[in-house]
């Protein structure tokens, strides 16, 4: 099946460029995470109840990616958090040297946990390095529970799972066993969280890995 | 914002290639869709019960484009429509090229409809001309309300947008009016249908039109 072919050296500048980003936030002892999902998972929404939650325990620190608008950054910075809103105008997915000059407007010396909210795709964030410590794909009980099958390399690349929406689960067909079956067969080690947003279920579980891994353990 | 641009020179020949389609289908007097959304949404659903209720009355052929897996392309023909499935291997959206040489198994002369259900991605296919003579996009209830202004270009190439997964809307917080009149402020020629796969509602209403979209009505 013939292809569009992102060329090789355009991946390459990405990597060199994620590379200085990883050594600015090591030296300022910034941890990072990146954050993928199809539109509407709930990546906003559990970034919103995350903040809440570890106000007074963690200065986060929010690059928000969208294709338009700045409605999600507004809503993360009501939550409380620094943030920098990105709009690529088109483009499906963040490239390193978008975040390298979102950084500029980031408040590195009082940020603990800097969080990198992708653009909502399952598919092509996946290619691109942005200079993160984890990747994290959110997945919600709405969206059926073939995700890891059809999308695998959104599932083989992510170190963290986040299984959203189980608030819903009495009203669709979705089977969390499935899900957690199929994205450990395509990554073994994937770490995997199920919570609802709406409920609070499993966001205690969730913000206290985050912070002991903010906190370099 | 800098780019990964694709070359003009790429979306040229893809063009050309899909007026290839275009006069192919037309020589058989067939119609052809082009079905978009986010990962999850419910297009293959949307199609299970479009061909079981269309049965007798439309014959549809099916073109499923996924990453990877048959699952889909299973489901359909298990439902009654003659399917090929296009595997992607990574790729984000369905090109020309491919619908070209999945023609190659379709029956055209038994055809009235070919339907080509792309990859689950709101951002990558709107750019891809694939020969079909109306694209529909499907959001769903609970992907959140900001789709359309998040995602603005699929639905300024869209004719129709399909609102799925109505029998959700006691569980979640989705404005259906807001969605309607965000996507009529980017398109106002968008043809709106509300529909429940679960329950059936709106079901008849789409089926209908397609129909007599389907005899060139």
């Amino acid at each position: 099946m013939p292809k569009v072919t992102i060329a090789q050296t355009i991946l390459a500048v990405n990597e060199q460029v994620a590379q200085e980003i990883r050594q600015a936030l090591m030296a300022y002892g910034i941890r990072a995470l990146n954050i993928m999902s199809s539109p509407g998972a709930g990546k906003t929404t559990l970034l919103e109840r995350t903040i809440e939650r570890l106000r007074g325990r963690l200065a986060i620190g929010v690059i928000e990616g969208d294709v338009e608008t700045s409605a999600d950054a507004e809503r993360i910075e009501a939550a409380g958090a620094q943030t920098v809103q990105i709009n690529t105008r088109g483009n499906c997915h963040l490239e390193a040297h978008m975040i390298r000059d979102a950084l500029g407007y980031v408040d590195l010396a009082t940020t603990d946990l800097l969080v990198i909210e992708n653009v909502g795709n399952l598919v092509c964030p996946a290619a691109w390095d942005l200079g993160e410590d984890r990747r994290v794909v959110v997945v919600s009980t709405t969206e059926g529970d073939d995700k890891p099958a059809k999308y695998p390399n959104m599932f083989a690349i992510a170190q963290i799972m986040v299984v959203n929406k189980l608030d819903l689960l009495p009203y669709v067909d979705y089977d969390v066993q499935k899900v957690r079956r199929h994205a450990l067969a395509i990554n073994p080690h994937l770490r995997i969280f199920e919570v609802s947003c709406r409920t609070g279920e499993g966001l205690e579980a969730w913000c206290d890995w985050l912070e002991t891994f903010a906190r370099g353990a």
